[in-house]
């Protein structure tokens, strides 16, 4: 595939020869001024953008094309999970060293191709450019039954909170990756490579949980179309940031319970709560929705955990430790300021 | 507007803070996971994604952040207008260098809302990232009756080619930047300053093509509503670029009439023809829409030009000069290779 020859022309053929189911109102695909869709289907629609910046989110040396591809679909379909959406489409914006080969192109359009499939959200626009570094922007778009969505903002007071997915693995992840400079990494590109790669499974499943995040979509259709979440929110900022976001948008206090927070190996607690890019699914529901989850929640998903509860009173977020109980200050995960 | 100090949570609050409409269908808009909205008004929608990279598309150096906030906008409305679409919404993906102070940020985001306003685009989700460059990714949404787009792959033989909007001024303005290095119009934020700056009327019109480009929002519009075009496209790669995108796409022969390009002051047809960053809008239509197009065309609206035909034939592009019949290879204005 000589992308780069003909530049973005040659690519949109390329995608357009890539095998890729069309939901069904999709009109035009990729290639035109717009993506056009018809979605009169009584349906409401979802969309969220996020960026990955080279340096910022990622190291190029750490994470092969492919699996980069994979991840920067992967991290926003993690958004539409938190509104218990289905995916529709995406779009893509990527900007590209110059200097990068038509390998590396078409290795992070194979991963972001594969996971579009996997997920529903064919790849219906974007833009290409040159530029320093790899930028990543994606678009997503989804959708639920007619108003049917669960925003951050609708917790009500005594509702408990659950917690779908692992929070802590994804820093442990990015740690392994510090702490070692594995510039090889850049070089692997299958699953099985990785698992060589890692020597053990706790560590494999770190990597993963960091290069793979998989979106809760499943978990969080069921929820919304079984009524057992007034909230929700994914966790990508970290747990205690993510949850003081539902308790100040909902007006309420949040109240964390420590010892129901489950700490991978030796990992503090500070590092769980405040560990980022878990792509965890956060939720809150009555103690008679609770009841009904834990009659009826499907043997297939991640196990859920119990994790707190919200009350009347400020905006703020309370952690629980033993018979303490003390005003939590996030040390939210931000890429603007992070490295 | 300390917006930096709490990072995105701060920059949402302050946009949501800004006076903005909010589409009937819009169910909620920036802050949560994703944007909701339900459209089905037994409307369509269309979706694009455009990227403005620093020192690929821009220099800092040139360009105010308010008026590079405009920009970012208006670039991508062109796409919604190529289209025949209204415009609903848009997201925002931003990174930014560290160093750029709050007031950067500030005026990019004014001249944004700015735009949007106008345009009836709500800002209604995005990402706001560190980097070392400034990158902008905008997503746009827009409408139309239910599936009547415009495509550029729908012309027919025999139908003549109609341009609306200059071609060439934008390059010209980008040659004055190039030309003069005009470090202190980055410091330059309105168009009375900007207009003084110029000088003279014609450097105006060429600096405000390049900084300002208007969208043919309302001329695509009109043209759809009335079925006066077959096929649709914006000039953003060049006219001739973007003229052989829609012989290509509709598999006929485009044949463009050299003594009917204008050539501001005293540039080349090459110039004119692989200008780039025109944003005008090329359209297609047969004899007889263009006979009622003649007798119905609103007066407010730029006027519109006649420039060639397409017919049977392979799909290439051929310039006709006098007599001459030449097949014309366009320079294509492309980001990925140009500087």
């Amino acid at each position: 595939m000589p992308i780069r020859k003909g530049s973005e022309l040659d690519l949109i053929r390329w995608i357009r020869d890539q095998e890729m189911p069309s939901p069904p109102s999709l009109m035009r695909g990729i290639g035109d001024d717009c993506a056009t869709f018809d979605p009169g289907f009584s349906k409401s629609m979802a969309m969220s953008s996020d960026l990955l910046v080279e340096e910022v989110h990622f190291r190029r040396n750490w994470i092969h094309p492919y699996f980069l591809g994979r991840k920067s679909l992967l991290v926003n379909l993690s958004d539409l999970a938190a509104m218990g959406a289905h995916p529709y489409a995406s779009l893509l914006n990527l900007a590209l060293p110059p200097e990068l080969t038509d390998d590396y192109l078409q290795s992070f359009m194979t991963g972001f191709l594969e996971e579009a499939r996997r997920w529903d959200a064919p790849l219906v626009g974007g833009d290409l450019s040159r530029s320093s570094g790899v930028h990543i922007s994606v678009t997503v778009l989804g959708y639920a039954e007619k108003g049917d969505f669960v925003y951050r903002s609708t917790a009500q007071a005594d509702d408990l909170v659950t917690l779908v997915g692992d929070v802590g693995l994804s820093r442990l992840g990015l740690k392994i990756l510090e702490d070692e400079n594995p510039e090889e990494l850049g070089e692997i590109a299958s699953e099985e490579d990785l698992s060589s790669w890692a020597a053990d499974s706790f560590r494999l499943r770190c990597l993963r949980a960091h290069l793979l995040p998989q979106p809760q979509i499943e978990v969080g259709l069921w929820l919304r179309q079984n009524q057992l979440a007034n909230a929700m929110i994914d966790v990508s900022d970290g747990l205690a940031a993510d949850l003081l976001q539902v308790a100040r948008e909902s007006d309420l206090t949040a109240e964390l319970d420590a010892s129901r927070i489950h700490l991978p190996e030796d990992m503090t607690l500070d590092t769980v709560l405040n560990g980022g890019e878990d792509y965890a699914l956060l939720f809150t529901s009555s103690k008679e929705q609770v009841e009904r989850l834990a009659r009826s929640y499907p043997k297939g998903f991640q196990p859920y955990r119990l994790i707190g509860r919200l009350t009347r009173g400020p905006s703020s977020l309370n952690l629980l430790r033993g018979e303490e109980r003390i005003l939590y200050q996030p040390d939210g995960f931000d890429h603007f300021w992070s490295s």
